[in-house]
């Protein structure tokens, strides 16, 4: 009984890291089941056989993200203080985008993927409690400002083509150290 | 004679608004030439009047992004020292940004446009000139993880509906200050 569960949870991974390739290329919206299954050499067929939409996946592949956000917010809403919760919470979220450089690539600042993990329930009430810790209780205008600037600026230079040649250490070191003073001197404590 | 030509620039603009309306919403990859002559209750071959294909609105709707940009670079490139040519540059960007905020939540971020503005010589080049005054001579990594960031940040901040009820006056007096104070900590003087 063991074989048919293993390969399916091989094809399961084939499909995901497919489509991640497809996405990252053409992003979600110009990435069609056809497309993976000619990528994989299978049948339509057979890719709906794992997952029965795009949208299915593309939630499968951001999966492992939220399950280290989650992760991460269960230590750090246990924090005392609102600064503390912040900044441990951004410090975590540096490492875990680097570790999923590949998959952040893709999932942000896409429309199509911001309205898909806008609408699932389980991703939102995760990004919910990730933006209540960022922000802290009752943010003025310049701290949403300043949350709002440091996750796209997080996001976006692990992202960027012109950054590639860096390595994970080097990069996490480096924003590591801008996160930290970017709230000192941006987001001052309550 | 003087009609047609009247006519055929309001229709241009007419197809432009409403080809960055659907881009908006779907993406560049995500909206068809089909679309944009659906939304404007006109035929496809109307649409072909004006444009030859869906890269010529996209390349078309930067424009004005690219013809400001060059504008700033002209005045910077003269400013004597590096720091100046950063720091006058950045917060020229920030400024440009939140004037074509709808454009630039666009074209920020989507693969496609990112691959279309990079095989364009003209926009590719002004976009490599930018890079020069922002990034300096030489720059070591960490320069370069900071002007990433801080590009990125600025951007992912003016396109964040989180951020959408900031008017643009606030959003840019909070963003002109943030980026001063980020150069001030982040990028040491050379």
């Amino acid at each position: 009984m063991a074989k048919p569960v293993a390969t399916r949870g091989f094809a399961r991974e084939r499909v995901l890291d497919a489509a991640l390739d497809l996405f990252a290329a053409h992003g979600v919206s110009g990435t069609s089941l056809q497309m993976i299954a000619d990528r994989l050499g299978v049948t339509k067929a057979a890719v709906y056989y794992q997952f029965h939409s795009k949208d299915e996946i593309a939630l499968a592949v951001v999966k492992p993200v939220y399950d280290d956000i989650e992760h991460l917010l269960r230590i750090t809403e246990t924090l005392p203080t609102a600064e503390a919760r912040r900044s441990v919470s951004m410090s975590g979220m540096v490492e875990l985008i680097i570790r999923h450089r590949r998959v952040s690539s893709v999932f942000y600042g896409d429309p199509t993927v911001h309205h898909l993990l806008e609408t699932n329930d389980e991703y939102r009430r995760i990004g919910d409690r990730l933006a209540d810790v960022l922000l802290g209780p009752a943010p003025d205008n310049s701290t949403r400002v300043a949350i709002s600037m440091l996750s796209a600026g997080v996001h976006g230079c692990v992202n960027d083509p012109m950054i590639a040649d860096l390595d994970d250490a080097e990069l996490q070191k480096i924003l590591l150290d801008f996160t930290k003073r970017f709230l000192e001197v941006c987001v001052p404590a309550q």
